[in-house]
């Protein structure tokens, strides 16, 4: 058997009346739960139910912070300073640890969401007020984030435990960063996301968009959930890891 | 030296640009601090700077939790059901033990707000729903609300600490509950505020506004934080206090 | 030809990245659109996008104003003061005739969401509350809700058109009130709301849930938009009308 | 008697319980109301009243829009895309006309708040956004912004009125902007703000911070409400610019 890979994704991120992704269905193949934390999605009755549908399932709970952004759901840099940046990560987590002890769970990593992750992944005063955000409230959490970034360079500076990710289902550019989403190109159908998945996970090379070929090390993959084809994709994501003989396990 | 007694305020109620009150003197006086969480009032920064004087002076730290109100202060009744109540009353807790840890300070205690402290001192299933909230975040956390309520008999049916708390500054009629605030006399000033508070401390009568007298079994006296008079009143009730021997410690 | 019914519905409420509903489709068949105000759900890029969706169809554009409780979806009685619900209906009926404007649509009537819709059917302050405000923003709105409501006869009293309306898909008690939601055949199939929408639209007993007869005198039909069969409900109502050789016009 | 300038300034800007500057005061001294519209600051029930205040006074009435971020009071540059900004400066135009045209008053003027104000000044789709957003809503709205900007070129280029603003207690730098909040010497005193407001109102020179000297053409002089001088510095100018024989009066 190979060496175990994790796999995340988001969840969670429905806001009261409103849904958003097959939870359920997700949490029946990663290995690590991403949980909107109420800033940019999620309320408390669906953090504690997720929080609840995750232990069931052996699945860790990762705090998905975020900016205070409902209305643009975290997707836009809204410009707090970095004491802001730690406060709104300090009051996140804190509730969702609320939140999963309610359940009898608890959190055992964090992962910045959408504009945050991006802020994080390059300005490094942000990436130390997250690490040292997460060391205040728990120097045994996980920072998970992508290879590279500030983030997992501050989270190594103050000890703590660091996740590198990659995507399944996102085509990468010569740099070794995503494309953007915008361009064509830039998702991954099912099969060039389980292709793409084993590569990540074996240590073999992924292939850019230009036709080269890089090499990502990372310990867990990130999934996507709110796409039309997410779940066809996860599925297909992990079949492709059971075939190539790599262990789901979680990081953390 | 007489009985011990705590006094508990309200502080941390400014949100974003907007203060409220002065609390850096009413933490020199009072020795339990009731921490607004971000959904009546407060925001992070708040929260963590509140949490960070409360301890340097060694006053206890309480979850103030409300309705999810910002607009109406918490003080509108909002008609959430009982696990609605459960529900934000965890993420509060939470957060506010996140904030709280993330500046080497820990929550004691639990306080409602505003409708809910009225809802809980009433209905027995958002009661027991709040007692069950906090028995699940950490059932070392006590409970502070109105003598004979809901709210503590529930927190005693699952074991939790439970105290009393009297007002100071607030006029109570013959049925021992306090006089409608729009009602003329139902503001004691300083003076009639510092003896009530004597009163309530020692055991003694408490005169109600018709002239009778009710007794009245506390532990805590709140002070209020934000009336034009408030710190007067605060001042002179802790200086009546000492006059009268009356040891300030907190309950938990 | 008998005599003409307006068809209404819910639209526009989305928020933020989250849909509900298929509001397009729904468009296609109703003469009026109820279009929520961005307080209980809706933004201004949803407001402003459904108001030009209306206006190409010729349906004609509702301001449907709800409590501020994006959490809630305005179902929560959130205790508002009958000025505070005047301040939200002014604030909101604005800000729609503003989204309305940008697109050269305009608005022609005010329906209340949820809880303030109960609220004012019943208190007599705070449906005074309304039909005030409406006034003060425009005497030429119209006010559309149900037969026999204190929201319709306050709006008659200041001299603003009030319509009522009845509804296709929910089963009328003898006291001819909906049943409540949560009851068993509380919800008509397809074909039993489009039995009840003829009914409706040509002055026909409609049959209650006991097995009586009551009459409703109604200018409007309200067809729900976000249920799983709304659409198939809406097709079978506007079918059957159709059939019953009922003219579908707007009242406004 | 001299040519005319009008004094605006930031009015309306408390939220529920919160209180922000002394409005009535300030309302006393200016000729036009930037009023905020419930995005950054305000609420309904604090515009409602805030328009009366100023149509009481013949004070006119602006649109004080800003980003959606309360927390932020809309200091913070939130990434809003030119077609977000224009959604959001109808709703929240919109929503100031239905609470002005409810107390029998009307808005006159449009300006942007904080971080938006900034944003407009530099960024040309997104100037060109709130111009459009202005012109469809009401074309006969004047636009007021800062002599140079972005936001008044495409005001301009629409065929918008467009007005000029100094400021009267902020220090300019060679550049003609106004110096960085944060640095030393960048606020006035009242004695220097009432110089520099009768050398902004009489087209003399403007003396900046290194001892130069600009010109700045302005109709309009910013007095701002909330420092802690705010009323003494809006006195001082007052008093100055009637010395000087400037008359105020209002631009729209």
């Amino acid at each position: 058997m190979g060496r175990p890979i994790d796999l995340n994704a988001d969840v969670g991120e429905g806001f009261g009346a409103w849904r958003s992704g097959d939870d359920e269905a997700l949490l029946d193949l990663v290995t690590s739960a991403n949980v909107a934390c109420g800033f940019h999605a999620g309320d408390a009755a669906t953090m504690r139910r997720t929080c609840a549908a995750a232990r069931e399932r052996g699945v860790r709970i990762g705090a998905h912070v975020g900016f205070p952004d409902l209305a643009g759901f975290g997707r836009r840099e809204m410009g707090l300073s970095a004491a802001e940046i730690a406060d709104a990560v300090i009051y996140q987590l804190g509730a969702l640890r609320g939140c999963a002890g309610s359940v009898g769970a608890r959190v055992s990593y964090l992962k910045p969401h959408g504009a945050l992750y991006h802020r994080v992944s390059e300005d490094g005063s942000a990436a130390a007020a997250v690490a040292e955000a997460v060391r205040a409230v728990d120097p045994e959490l996980a920072v998970l984030g992508p290879p590279g970034s500030r983030l997992l360079a501050s989270a190594a500076a103050l000890g703590l435990s660091y996740v590198t990710e990659g995507f399944a289902d996102r085509a990468y550019g010569e740099d070794r960063r995503l494309l953007d989403r915008r361009r064509p190109g830039s998702e991954l159908d099912p099969r060039g996301a389980a292709d793409q998945a084993v590569a990540l996970a074996t240590g073999a090379a992924v292939r850019t968009t230009s036709g080269g070929a890089i090499e990502l090390e990372v310990r867990s993959i990130c999934l996507h959930g709110d796409g039309q084809r997410a779940l066809e994709t996860a599925r297909a994501v992990v079949s492709a890891l059971g075939t190539a003989d790599v262990e789901l396990r979680p990081f953390a």
